[in-house]
């Protein structure tokens, strides 16, 4: 056992402190990592204040993690003492369900392992990457190319991964024309990837403050939703929606946005059952669907691609002093775009 | 125009009732069709009675058509006199928008002209099969495979192409597990197209009354959902579910039968919201759909399939003096599983 410095979360409605939290040892297929930065999810902030279930506490919580390796087990190969690694929202899965076996394990369907407030394996409450150090599986360990900052890497694990998998899967490309509801975290690397991919990029969001940011993102224009005749004027228009908004929206006004054959894809998740009407699927056989974070070869592929189209979020980087300041910030929708933790900063003065 | 006989509802509370009508002249691209039978579809009966919206009265329903080409304008080239033929669900489209471009007509942008309770392109409103004869444009009438009976090949015209139009298009075949929710004209169709293409067949119906007739069309099983651990069992199991039910229905128990990357499709159509939640369909990537019946060039493949594969709807043949009685009985799901008027009976006796 190994004692780091983390932040935690002693309740659900207490600030997160300063504290230290217990790493396993290093197992044989365990990878010991130096954690450089760690990204601030909204899922963060839903998770510790019990918005999606009580949990045990104190919770540290995280899941966009990049650091370096500082130790591997003995049976390890996939990764060596140095290399820029990541992490993203699972740590581990049961490896025999149909899913796990079609390499799909973030669909595992006894429930992967989420990198905090999970089950582990050993019976523990997974931990997640405000903290100093990790170990983890190494199959659950992504290789970060170099050309890719450790700051701006972080949240490429959850907003990247969440993004990039439902665009490639639903082949946003050349030819495609590809809407993005809400322009926070998740929104923004849409619009990278979705324009890298070579789809024609629009942007949802609720007013025009953004309007720049989307255009340098590379989307070819950004729309403001708050007049409902936007809306209507693009009924029938795109071949994919990719909605990044956890509050409830109305699900009809979108879906009929879908030209033939379109799907929109919810990323976001609002808890709340949203009404939908079956009439609005059959204009045009349109689809609805979710997608949940991305298996670890697609996280792999995603981040190679980031490197090869050299695509990075945009990131606010802060210490750890700063962490409760940015979860109000998040939810109020001020930050351009992720926040991102300095993690040496966790380590107290002196 | 000529005055032929049919069978019109004056109003959306009083019963139908025998009348005559007018066709329009025959046009240089149209072709009179001497109706042999007319299949009693549920949307007949929601038409009439003003459950989708307000329509005009008198009105004449009926959208599964069958019967022989007595006359054709100059320009047809498609059709010839004594040409066993067919009409199902719409008479015309805009052909001009993307959708119709794409041979899909059935999804016209601006609405595809309705084989009733629809204006048609001349102002007039249309007047469905309930009727000795119907004028319709050559490239919305089918051709009916001398292999099917005229009483049996009513139905194909709108439940089969319902039904079929989403197994193939969510290719149901060899290895794919597909559930039909729903025992009646639509499903009944649904579970003989389904085993045909391949697929293993699993009927869920309320109760095991129709599990006989389930096994006889092709299905694998039958299982009774009115015991709620039914559905939890089967969990994760299936690649396409057709739901033919149009009563609203707890769309999350059903959308969690999905295995990964399957998909529901919604071929019924009840009018209210229902309400679904987005973190059902980010189990095994999930998605509902909505399917609307058919091109006429899946239409016309419909047929042949049916044809070479020797499936035909289980049909009740009927007089027009039946259909009252007949709407009763299909409102309460006592019919196995389609009632067919025999348009014969439509001209008064003497």
């Amino acid at each position: 056992m190994r004692t780091v410095h983390a932040y935690a979360a002693p309740s659900a409605t207490e600030p997160l402190v300063a504290t230290t939290i217990e790493r396993r040892d290093v197992g044989e297929r365990d990878v010991l990592i130096a954690i450089r930065y760690a990204g601030i999810c909204h899922s963060d902030i839903h998770t510790v204040r019990g918005d999606w279930g009580d949990i045990a506490y104190p919770q540290v919580v995280g899941h966009e993690i990049v650091g370096e390796v500082l130790e591997v087990g003995s049976a390890v190969t996939k990764h060596s003492v140095g290399d820029r690694v990541g992490v993203g929202c699972m740590v581990n899965s049961c490896r025999e369900c149909e899913n796990c076996r079609a390499g799909m394990e973030n669909y595992c369907l006894k429930g992967n392992t989420g990198t905090y407030a999970a089950v582990d394996r050993d019976g523990t409450i997974t931990q997640g990457g405000y903290s100093t150090h990790i170990v983890v599986d190494e199959d659950f360990v992504l290789r970060v190319p170099e050309s890719i900052p450790y700051d701006a890497a972080a949240p490429l694990l959850c907003a990247g991964i969440t993004t990039y998998s439902p665009l490639a899967h639903w082949q946003a490309g050349p030819g495609k024309k590809v809407a993005v509801v809400g322009m926070g975290g998740l929104g923004h690397m849409a619009v990278k990837i979705a324009a890298a991919l070579g789809a024609e990029v629009t942007v949802l969001s609720q007013t025009t403050a953004k309007e720049a940011d989307s255009l340098a993102f590379g989307a070819a224009r950004h729309l403001a939703t708050k007049d409902p005749s936007v809306l209507r004027g693009l009924r029938n228009s795109f071949d994919l929606i990719i909605n990044t908004v956890s509050a409830p929206l109305d699900l009809d006004a979108y879906l009929r946005l879908l030209r033939l054959d379109g799907t929109m894809v919810n990323v976001g998740a609002p808890p709340e059952a949203l009404p939908l009407h079956v009439f609005t699927l059959f204009g045009n056989r349109r689809t609805f669907a979710g997608s949940s974070i991305g298996s670890i070869t697609e996280t792999q592929e995603m981040l190679d691609f980031c490197a090869a189209h050299d695509i990075a979020p945009a990131v606010e980087v802060i210490s750890a002093d700063r962490i409760n300041e940015a979860y109000e910030r998040v939810l109020s929708s001020d930050v351009r775009y992720r926040f991102v933790i300095d993690t040496a900063t966790l380590v107290p003065a002196g």
